[in-house]
């Protein structure tokens, strides 16, 4: 004798998303039961509009409902620079940061021979489709600080140098507010060789 | 500027979820948002039916898809003892043990003076509607072994005892396949307390 078979399904559901285990698809599940029928309508219905709403952008492959995305239609923004990350949801940690307020360009994902993932699998020759008419001086590439994300930064830096483009990384170091003692070899090596002169 | 509207209003329904907090909301968000249409659209669904379809047992107080539960229909059941839960969750955990046949009873919750939860919050009267047709004789309280479910524990056996009822309390103690060296001192002094003659 198990659970109602409504229960198991939603449970078997909800296993299926990422960091969910088989003890908290059940919490979560108990939780849809306990909850308000309108509380677990609008989550359904969002769930919903996600898929029927959000599309990606045309130019930069971001996230967005309206294509061009806000990014690319705002006229403010300077053309110059491009940052080029791995996934939609890095453009607002960039964004968030403050400073910056140029273009983005979205991969979509990071070389990964391992996975198979080569450079014909991400929005590499949307990338250099941007570059065609000119105006872009500079490229940042904010890939993550991984294996995949700097073959990816190393990668793209070949192929962009060549078209005369200033093309920079962004810094490996200790993150804001950490302690060193809690920094890994790598790392507090990547802080080490990325020091600058001070005072 | 920020993520397109209905995919922050995912991200805000999820966060209503119990464990997921701002990061886990945002990673399941863009999950959902890249999972293929038809998964994302069997969570929309699983979600709904939950709440169409399962109900509770109003025998019982478990949840079921067809009342009475399976359970309280099964005649195979000894109907002599009763094991008292706090949640529905709690009836699978006592079944999957393994060596349980008799009936249960889910209280849905727990005494809490400091939630302002009383007896009357509780599916109290239902158990004892349950023993007016007398052929029960024995009573398992498995409330939680926490303050609020101590406290439920000893209020049913004073209310149960007079009634010429077995009540029983499930044991606290060291979890099998533990250590010791990693029992908090209150386990530790349950499983001394409960310690049984061997050999």
């Amino acid at each position: 004798m198990s659970l109602p078979a409504p229960l198991e399904h939603l449970i078997e559901q909800l296993r299926k998303l990422p960091g969910i285990g088989a003890k908290g698809a059940q919490r979560l599940a108990f939780h849809v039961l306990k909850t308000p029928r309108e509380d677990a309508e609008r989550l359904a219905d969002a769930i919903r509009e996600v898929k029927d709403r959000v599309t990606y952008c045309s130019v930069c492959t971001n996230i967005t409902d309206i294509d061009p995305c806000a990014y690319c239609a705002d006229e403010r923004r300077d053309r110059r620079i491009i940052c080029v990350v791995e996934e939609p949801q890095n453009v607002s940690v960039v964004e968030r940061s403050g400073g910056f307020r140029g273009m983005y360009h979205v991969l979509m994902g990071a070389l990964s021979p391992l996975h198979g993932i080569g450079p014909d699998d991400l929005k590499i020759r949307a990338l250099l489709t941007r570059l065609v008419d000119g105006g872009v001086e500079e490229i940042i590439l904010a890939t993550n600080p991984t294996v995949d994300g700097e073959a990816t930064a190393i990668y793209l830096a070949r192929l962009l140098k060549p078209l005369g483009l200033r093309v920079t990384r962004i810094a490996t170091g200790i993150p804001v507010g950490s302690d060193l003692e809690y920094a890994d070899e790598l790392t507090m090596g990547k802080a080490m060789e990325g020091r600058r002169e001070v005072g």
